[in-house]
């Protein structure tokens, strides 16, 4: 299953969006996460400058956003649509939460020739019951209830996340992760440690407490690297010098 | 522990935001997340009437906002500071991706009598070097190595979900979950079924090929409730009565 390739075959379908700053935020969003396929169902405003500024390194995806009349026609050639709705319902599928139900959308799109879908309705009403049955999958985001109503560009950055994680499709960059400090390194530091302690006389050697015991417990819970010893023992030995001069 | 109180220890800490709108944003998506407090340091503009317009039903964080001319002091009672960064370093502790380090987050909001903070930087140069050292740990949200510059708000909102997941906050809303139809009740619906199609016309008895199987097929796979087996087999039952008046 290729599922880094997953993202490439998600579709994001904006129904009746009011506001074209969230039509480019949306763009921006997606491209953060790796999507492409944005599809729009009858925008009050499409083209707009504001969708532009929103969109910002993602405006490209604007360009190639197709527009329809239906929800139907966004997603004719989808071989699954996930609705997203924050309300509890009556009548209807239950809703999954997002986390739950990404690895079955990622999934599909891997498996699929054609697209899967997510559908977000306008920013006021949602979803409408018409719309939502026209979707295999209800998802909700959990949300505090006392307020759940997300922005609808945080709505769709949340669930473009998710799925590029669950297609496993970028690493965290990590910075300067240097090489960790064997148990070798760690006993030279400790013993240096222990040597320049009793040499400062800060350190009784007849009465070393528990000194020594904290010092590796402090450094077993930091994760200490290869460079950081290198250092810390230079320290150590700046520190020893002046008393060899006595 | 008490994970779920985590979050009203969680501290979102904006340094130098240059756009109202975004700090907006923020205090909507920490509203839609359960959390509450949001630190200032050094804004462009604050208050401000797009800062109002954006947070919508969140807007009443935006009147407990703190805000300082330095992070030193936004951090001051602060027991852990995690730095948001997207950029690789070469000198600096290595960044965890978010998922990682969210329940390590959590923890130690829920055993602290003091705030956890998390740090995002201005929104075109984010956190500075000497930022980043202020910080115990720094986080990266895994993006879109071609453009993985996110919004400051979608950043945030990011972040606050991961947490909110973390702390088990809240769980999904479920639509319409009907309860789930037992064994005998599929085993009625299936016997009724086999009935009808014989009764029509459509199986024959004694070439009854896979048509059986592959309808277990279909609903073991949709997972059927109890009111629906209901609904089918009293669609059943409408389909045999014309067969019986014959």
């Amino acid at each position: 299953m290729d599922r880094s390739g997953a993202l490439s075959r998600l579709r994001i379908v904006l129904s009746h969006p009011s506001h074209p700053g969230n039509v480019g935020a949306v763009a921006r969003a997606m491209k953060n996460m790796g999507l492409a396929d944005l599809a729009l169902v009858a925008p009050r405003h499409f083209p707009d400058p504001d969708a532009v500024a929103m969109a910002a390194g993602g405006s490209d995806l604007l360009g190639k956003t197709r527009v329809s009349s239906t929800l139907e026609a966004a997603l004719a050639d989808c071989v699954l649509a996930v609705g997203f709705t924050a309300r509890k319902r009556e009548i209807s599928h239950p809703a999954q939460s997002l986390r739950e139900i990404a690895p079955e959308i990622v999934a599909a799109a891997a498996a699929a020739r054609s697209r899967v879908a997510l559908v977000f309705g306008n920013e006021t009403s949602g979803l409408s019951n018409e719309e939502l049955a026209r979707c295999q999958r209800l998802v909700a985001i959990p949300a505090n209830p006392a307020y759940p109503s997300l922005n609808l560009a945080a709505a769709v950055q949340i669930a473009c996340y998710e799925l590029a994680l669950a297609a496993d499709a970028f690493s965290a960059p990590r910075g300067g992760a240097g090489s960790a400090a064997t148990i070798e390194d760690l006993e030279g530091l400790f013993a240096h440690l222990e040597e320049s302690a009793i040499a400062s006389g800060f350190l009784d050697p007849k009465k070393p407490g528990r000194f020594m015991e904290r010092m590796r417990r402090l450094f077993a819970r930091t994760g200490v690297e290869r460079e950081e010893v290198k250092l810390l023992r230079g320290l150590l030995a700046a520190f020893d010098k002046p008393k060899r001069r006595k």
